[in-house]
């Protein structure tokens, strides 16, 4: 093809995988600017993979760091830190609507395409080796129904509720009272509002079109999973005091999002300009001060890394057999595009220093138990509730509206 | 007794304490300064408790808390926070080898007194409730094995390593290769090198006295318990540094220091102008933005807070039980001191947000498992190699020096 390149990477023994410029000016672009040009390139069919696959070409590339920042990037990340949060930017609450509309609200086929059947949008637990993405999203809600110390009698806020599936598992299996899940996608909002109806939790359940900043009341829990990543270091106090404005005293939160362990760096351009406008992937020192400000008590920190690349993949993998279906719905640039956020992403947590922290927040030191044995114990007791629930022993419990 | 005056304070049901001053200025001194007050007046005799123990009047005085700061002090703090950098000040070589031999340096016959017959001088672990300070000590260090990966092959750093208990178990009962343990203390090198030679230990086990920043050599595994507090925030980039270049590609790093989990804040002056010198009590804000710069991965932080409630008052109790040992050895203004202490320390555990950091660190990001499941099953194995120890069935390897 005219004007095209040939680069080849990888010893004997590794992966292998070769890429082809389409024209000349489509290598310039990519030296000046990677971290933004390459998803853009392959996404226009400008920078094309001729051997192997994007994750081996991703391995080729960045398999030896093993997540360790090199110093000579340490070094010129420290220095970018200010203009790092400069560009974060503000999310007031009508562009934090906006950036929800821009991915959430995409074809809600297209979600169907690639995640589990319970559309559970954020890492999976992969709690043994071997476990189907079904089994390990389902293994995430069971594991973080066990830190959040769930059960009868409590008030649960679900602060970007998804499509629903935790804020259902933990009325249904872990048994909480009540559960109100928040999200700014209307197109979720409408899907959990639809499955709670269907389940017969509608009474316990309420989702709600709504930000966390507007929200009122008080909850025994307070669980977040894979909203965080929107909220930008601009916010985080504001995001914390509001937690812990609306925790009760006795109360836990489980924070669970995506993150960084290298120095605070801005989120990779692309990401942030095609599939996540507003995200920023935080890094503990940036989120610790808001934390300590707001009162709040840190009880424990998990960080899970390889289970989000193997998440990825799971997704990957799913899509690339529905590709044809999701070209329908879009074109074959979306379905390129596609491909190319879930392999980037992969590779970020399996090669980069990207992460996913859960962390566990209280205003009292005497409410989560001493050591963390309990958290195995109470997943026997939620595991034993799955099956109660799937063999349709639990009835569920109505209560008036 | 004139100049007296009485106060008494609890309701009915709680406990109840009562003080009275010797002298009317003993009163309008604590007034103004109570942080550093209470501990000098109780000291010198100027401040009485004439109803119940001190565990008894600091829960009448902090028993609501449960560690939750007030806004108001929370409000207070953040704005000192520049201040408190200041005052934790530098510790330099020669400044650091004084602080240390003023506290560790004390007769050895002291700490005999109250700490457990393996001489740790930090918080121990109860795994199980109703645990003796002896068996809680132990599995602390089973716990810290398990969560270093530690096994056979291994080097091992122990930054810190105090009358030497750790390092002998992670090479007898862990069963790696070699340990260098480093103090700056001469009364705790010695106790460490005889006791590594009663046990036919010393050819793998060696103790050394020497200050971190001028160790050489890389290591499998890095282990720092109850040191870090006193290496004072102007050193975290130098100590995180010095560990990330000591620390094997492949290696695992655990890092077990007092912290807390409010906004940063001078440590009670009254704690480091009597008992440490130089000390710091960090939060996570504060240590986390060395830690990556120093390009160190996180890979897990445990929060303890009532194990080392447990552990002071288990001591306290000890040094009650011996008082009359202790007064011989020094005087009854010395008992009231160490009395004052641990009654102090213990209460800020309880009711205030003093913790436990234990950080897991590595320099890549497929070392630790995926789950936090290895660490009971280490556990497992760690109490059986303990149990053939005790037996004698281990022969101890011995490596020609």
């Amino acid at each position: 093809m005219a004007g095209g390149r040939r680069f080849r990477a990888g010893d004997g023994d590794g992966p292998e995988a070769a890429i082809r410029f389409a024209d000349a000016a489509a290598e310039r672009e990519l030296l000046l600017d990677p971290e933004l040009k390459f998803g853009e390139l392959f996404t226009d069919g400008r920078l094309i993979l001729e051997v192997g696959s994007l994750p081996e070409l991703l391995a080729v590339l960045l398999g030896r760091n093993h997540g360790e920042p090199s110093l000579r990037q340490v070094r010129a990340l420290a220095t970018l830190r200010r203009l790092g949060r400069r560009i974060a930017g503000r999310n007031t609450l009508l562009r934090a609507r906006r950036n929800v509309e821009r991915h959430y609200d995409l074809d809600d086929r297209l979600y169907a395409l690639f995640l589990d059947a319970d559309r559970l949008y954020s890492c999976a637990y992969y709690a043994t080796p071997g476990m189907s993405l079904e089994e390990a999203q389902t293994a995430k809600m069971r594991h973080i129904a066990a830190k959040l110390l769930a059960g009868p009698g409590q008030r649960v806020l679900d602060i970007g509720c998804g499509w629903g599936a935790l804020g259902l598992y933990l009325a249904e299996v872990a048994g909480c009272a009540s559960v109100r899940g928040i999200t700014l996608s209307a197109e979720q909002h409408r899907v959990a509002q639809a499955r709670a109806a269907e389940r017969d939790l509608s009474g316990r359940v309420r989702f709600a079109l709504e930000d966390y900043r507007t929200l009122q009341g008080s909850f025994d829990r307070i669980v977040s999973v894979g909203m965080f990543e929107h909220v930008g270091p601009a916010h985080y106090d504001a995001f914390f005091r509001t937690a812990r404005d609306r925790l009760a005293e006795d109360g836990v939160m489980l924070l669970h999002t995506i993150g960084r362990t290298g120095v605070p760096w801005p989120t990779n351009p692309w990401i942030t300009r095609y599939i996540f406008p507003g995200g920023h992937l935080p890094t503990l020192s940036e989120m610790m001060p808001a934390i300590e400000r707001a009162g709040l008590m840190l009880a424990d920190v998990e960080v899970l890394r390889l289970h989000y690349a193997e998440t990825l993949s799971a997704w990957r993998a799913r899509f690339l057999a529905h590709r044809e279906k999701a070209a329908a719905l879009y074109d074959e640039r979306f379905c390129r595009m596609w491909e190319w956020y879930l392999a980037s992403a992969e590779a970020a947590f399996r090669y980069e220093d990207a992460v996913v922290f859960q962390l566990q927040l209280t205003r009292r030191n005497d409410v989560v138990p001493l050591t963390r044995d309990y958290v195995a114990e109470a997943e026997v007791r939620l595991r034993r509730a799955e099956e109660e629930v799937a063999r349709g022993e639990v009835e569920p419990v109505r209560v008036a509206g």
